[in-house]
């Protein structure tokens, strides 16, 4: 349910509807935009009645949220959630590009590669510490070395750091590196972990999975909004299908219909939904002219010998082609990249 | 096999190969290309022996076809094949766009699209006068008498027609009016309906299955090359997958693969991808930005008052700014359109 | 729309009825089961008024139909639809098996397969004339010459045939020959051959496309119907997904949905669901324990030498272990076979 | 790699294999079935040297191993693994089956439900306390509450619990009441998780994902094998496709192709493939026809007004038919249930 606030509305209104909310037991979530909204969630064994709302001071409006969604939906927030990166807004004008290799290799090869993608136009850094790998005798990144190690490519390049986090435990250590929190496509209905991110404080790019509908990834941007950290941005990095001849089926339609549900920015990886470094750019291009806010992109200083995902990574020069490339189509869609 | 002939060959070393073709017991195509090459396909009991063939007077190379698809290929056709249409070539530099109402409802109704599609910047005409519906019992087309609205609407205009052909035996009827023959997705592995179009000298629209891998839709094509008709365009409208968000999934990364694979033009069908027309624009967007030939989309006059397909079809003032916006994709990837 | 008549109708209120449907503008079915009922179906410019049925002599009730395939659905017949074949019912008591190698190579070959299934317990010889190959220069199949061999396997084992259709010119000469006329995966919503065979006078085995769902399988067999034949076999053969460890995915669950929202009798594929010969056998068994009907199985002299789909057959041996075990799990559901 | 040593081998000689596995910085896995096996796993520096083991005396065979799941593999085990479950082994003669509602509602309700399920045949109890929900606002289980209200069941009937963990945390928590440790399909690729049931001492009903392959789940086992736990159930739930008459798609195939390949019992899950309780008998007969040594079945007391999954759980009358059914099914197939 969604509780809009008339125009000018005072703190003691709003309070007055967040105490009416928690005597009913449910959970207040406040939004200051163009206009003041209450957005009413949770579940209690007394019922939500629309004309108890309606007739509190400063009230304009109660409206049922058609969506099972509510915090991640446009009905809450009219206006496009920007959330800041090195000085820019995923979410703004500016259509951001992180990029890095697939896991975080050694000292010297993660800084290697933040000033190459950086070069290139890069506005974050990509890197794995820990990795998720399909089998358990496969590399595993390394670990809080591996952080260390993004830390100093930060320190070094400027650029912020997006690293994904697997376990609930060490959310905490992967925040005191990170800038940007990753969850992985095969945890993104892992909700013990949704639950953790949601109460840390950073930004989180939260990776479509596998086989998960668009509502199914709005609802796991709710567990993590839910929390309270309203930082979500949206990753479609493709989708399983029967198609063989690319590694996934990019997914081209979540994109304008994700800017259309949500008001959360919308970041496209073309590496993974294609598999292929020969189609990465064709894809990246795709992605910014479909609307994306952001991409998240595999560079690899020399990806014939990259430890993981070397087939999908771009190498420097390739990548500052592609940025090339993203910028005039950013252009024809009137933002700069 | 291909059969690369020397620079400067001349038709009696041509003709040489040929009858080694014939004598082996299968057929050759033959490109004049920037270099003339013969492709040997089909299948016989006699073996195709390289050394034979690299034996004879004017041949510089043989190569094996490590694809099941010879003729439509890159390794037959380097550059691109063209296809004219309208005083463009559909393959070229210009990105062509063919519009018009998903059914041709009535007389003046197809010749109102036709004037509005031309006005908005349409190259071609579409229009359905022989509908494949899954009820037997919804409205199948309008027949022959739907064939001649279509070319009234092309005396008008001046617009190429684009129509769907279902009967093997009706092809004939169809190539009187129709300037592409259409195959619909449901008969992409009609084998039948493919020799059909194969035997006939006009061009077709070959559309993807919608479970139909991208090297299923290239040996679709090769039916239709290996009868002769060499003008095929290759169309991605959309996958069947487990999101229920669109009509289809929009497989952005089969346009860069195809391109790659194959010399054919790709043309993308963003209404039938996505299913609802707010989201046509930004599809089609992505697609020239993916690198698509050109584009085929559902214009209505009246949308909510289509006989079929209103859900996902534009209207003429929407396709107008489609058009617009396309175009400066188009630009950005240096083409026109 | 279904009118129940009253019990102990006569004629001439059928006909009554029937005047009134055709008045309508619409087409009427009338089934002769434990009641006779009366199924209006097509479209029209004029409504269809309930209350003008219910009113009609001999009338006992008129009911929408909540699907869109009338004619398949179970509220049409209540009861099973049996179709003969060699003195037993598709849909009777008995589970019915069909058998024999993908294609026919030739006279001595289908004879000495005919024999070995017959043997083993089959009641019908399957084997492929007309050929629908992915490739044109893959064997296409040996035609007429295929079916006069057919012809002379039924003569000497009495097994009837059945034998795959793809045009829709051809489904004369083959209704000369085959006693089931199948319709491949491919050709599933190929709404000409529908129509063809729709016409025709000889049970039809409708193969499920491989990705169809449920729903679009009857909406095919309603066209086959709709023309006047009302023996239609339903054919599950697996469907494509993203699994690659099988060569389909065999829908169990379509055999319990069908059998509950159609009277056509179920048949099952299991050699092409799952494409590897050594778990035919378990699937044939999940089959009929699900509510299978039947079973087409490809079974060949000699599998490695095979001309198309060898992987998949099995040897006489394996199929008389087949027959024998999915006997047992007929016997466990109350059936024979 | 698998080191197959001589028969009647002594510990010595083992230990000496184990020795030099160590010295390699790989793992080894000890089986001692007919014959005894040694598994080397992990990854190293140092290359693994098949001559090296071959030489050592005790040593009979090496071989290398060509899945990526070596503990997981057949060549590892010949024999079926057998996982002792009330009396009986799930993976032995007798198919096994655990029932019992989708979620832990009351103390009365799961012990009245155990009851039921017990009084029809059930071998083990299932419940959820902790439950994974699409929406952050749904009822997320009662937590250890529920875990308290299972062990009261268990001591009232004797069932053992069956239980989901989604915690790496809770872990510890749920084996101190659980018999049997259940992960969802969800976590399936939860590395996390999988290592901290590796870590247990509880035998583990591990779901496959809905939309992993049979490889994938196999490697998800391998995880939870090389930590040390070789009590893992594989669990057959559907999987994500285009149909839509059913909640997924239960993929029967999957059954003997991981019989084929895994020595670890298979699980079928008819509620969950299926959705829809009237579906749920057939489902479970062809999942024991196709030679599921398990079922896992929803039931409860008043499906119509369960607080999750009623459409898809049997009622007690519906349950004991389902299990009768089966028993025949079983008998069929050479063994009791």
């Amino acid at each position: 349910m969604i509780v809009l606030m008339q125009p000018g509305t005072n703190g003691v209104h709003v309070a007055e509807v967040e105490r009416q909310v928690a005597t009913d037991g449910y959970e207040a979530h406040v939004w200051h935009g163009s206009r003041t909204i209450v957005a009413v969630v949770g579940h209690s064994s007394r019922p939500l009645l629309p004309e108890t709302y309606a007739n509190l001071p400063g009230v304009e409006k109660v409206t049922p949220v058609k969506v099972p969604y509510t915090l991640a939906s446009r009905q809450f927030h009219a206006e496009d959630t920007q959330i800041k990166l090195n000085g820019a807004a995923m979410g703004g004008e500016k259509v951001l590009v992180i990029a890095g290799p697939c896991s975080v290799e050694g000292r010297e090869a993660i800084i290697e590669a933040a000033h190459a993608v950086k070069e290139a136009g890069a506005t974050a850094l990509r890197g794995g510490a820990f990795k998720p790998r399909s089998s358990p005798y496969s590399f595993q990144g390394h670990g809080e070395l591996g952080l260390q190690w993004l830390a100093e490519a930060r320190e070094q390049t400027g650029l912020p750091i997006v690293t994904e986090v697997m376990d609930p435990n060490l959310v905490g250590l992967v925040c005191q590196y990170a800038d940007v929190l990753q969850i992985g496509a095969r945890n993104m209905q892992n909700f013990t972990l949704l639950n953790a991110v949601g109460e840390a404080r950073k930004p989180v790019l939260l990776k479509r999975g596998m086989s998960s509908t668009v509502e199914d990834l709005l609802m796991a941007a709710e567990y993590i909004l839910a929390k309270g950290n309203h930082e979500v941005m949206l990753c479609e990095r493709g989708i399983r299908t029967f198609e063989t001849s690319t590694r996934n089926t990019f997914d081209a339609n979540a994109i304008p219909v994700l800017k259309h549900l949500s008001h959360l920015p919308v970041v496209a990886d073309p590496s993974h939904a294609v598999g292929k470094s020969e189609y990465v750019e064709a894809i990246a291009r795709a992605a910014v002219a479909a609307g994306a806010d952001g991409l998240i992109v595999e560079v690899h200083p020399d990806p014939a010998n990259a430890m993981s995902d070397g087939r999908q990574s771009l190498d420097p020069a390739a990548f500052a082609r592609m940025v090339e490339s993203v910028r005039r189509i950013a252009q024809a869609v009137g933002r700069s990249a």
